[in-house]
């Protein structure tokens, strides 16, 4: 079962062409991040705080398949498609009821404070397993 | 009583003082106005599409008090401070808990598909009546 | 020659992470392909007012290789990869120097009023040949 | 004389009311004070660095009164209103041409690391003696 995050389309997300602006699917996938990362007891603000980690994007492919429109309630479909020690990729797509607008396969690793490569934590390796 | 809205602070509104940024915060009053505004029974997207008319904020006068940070859960109060009609005032102030983070009275009015200002809708007008 | 477009990083661009936020980096791209866009005589504000088309992302796929950071001179390099009657494929690559930031392809089509494929304006289809 | 700084409004500035989004403007401000402070010989990322003070907005006050377009060059007009030990006022005026787009005064402090109130930098100080 992939994890489900809802959100709402509001102003700030459109452009002049009526819809939402393309790069905002990518905030939107991200918010699903946070809270799936969440959900696996992982808090992000304590990695960066305490250990200086953070997790950083490496890779993005993503299909722009229907617009989505100011109040539209979409829904973001989380799924691990393939985590090893160092690296994780996720399945994620945005749907508007029956609808999927957007999918996307989102590479993720996790960098140190220096910037050099860590081992993901425990639970998200725990993930595929 | 005010109307209450709540969201959550993600990646994408911080920077790199750690903190939400500053302009972000006017995001969030948006938000909270969309669902103001919806409750009281108004489809901005239907306003806009039928009758060319939305709303633009003219003015602002704001106060930050206290920083926000990534995980935060924050409230947004909105009420009306006056309303005339053509323009409205309204005060919206951000919380995390007790604490208030952001303070602004915003002015709205509606305006039409060639720019001019138009009547408030009605259920916006008797807000203070 | 690939077109070449310069911006700088700003506070609105980086979060949390002390670095450009991810998402970011896709509107710098895309300025770069409104100033190309521009240098080869289309105006995307007539083509909407006019003709109701605008230009729509179909598909990304990119490389964050490495972060941006607040201060940054970024140069944006946009080259046609592949263009035919309804679709081009752009290369863009976000440059600090010598440096290799972001390696993205970038698919757009041209949609009407209705929302149906439109063909790409005369311009850009002669960008290949 | 004000300090002066150009920009131009992309599809990411733009909202579906086919206007740049309100909070954008204050972006546009501050990529101006960014460069004011720069050519005050300020760097604002080794202030973060090596000191852990940033700037910080507590107060604005603006009015919109025109709406700006994609494509339109703006600039921005920056100048100290009033500045003391540790707070400064700044009056930014947006203009395409001749019209004033986006008036506002801006209050802003220097934090340190633990979130103190620090004196303005020297530089800044002498900006109205």
């Amino acid at each position: 079962m992939p994890h489900q995050f809802t959100c709402r389309v509001y102003y700030e997300d459109t452009d002049m062409a009526g819809i939402v602006y393309h790069a905002n699917f990518l905030k939107f996938i991200e918010r699903a991040r946070s809270e799936w990362v969440a959900a696996l007891g992982i808090d992000q603000r304590e990695m960066k705080d305490r250990d200086g980690q953070v997790f950083v994007v490496r890779r993005i492919e993503c299909d722009y398949l229907m617009p989505a429109y100011y109040g539209d309630d979409l829904r973001v479909d989380t799924s691990p498609a393939q985590v090893t020690g160092a690296r994780m990729v996720l399945h994620q797509v945005v749907r508007r009821g029956d609808d999927i607008l957007f999918d996307a396969k989102v590479t993720l690793v996790v960098i140190g404070a220096a910037g050099q490569p860590m081992r993901l934590p425990g639970a998200l390796r725990q993930q595929l397993h």
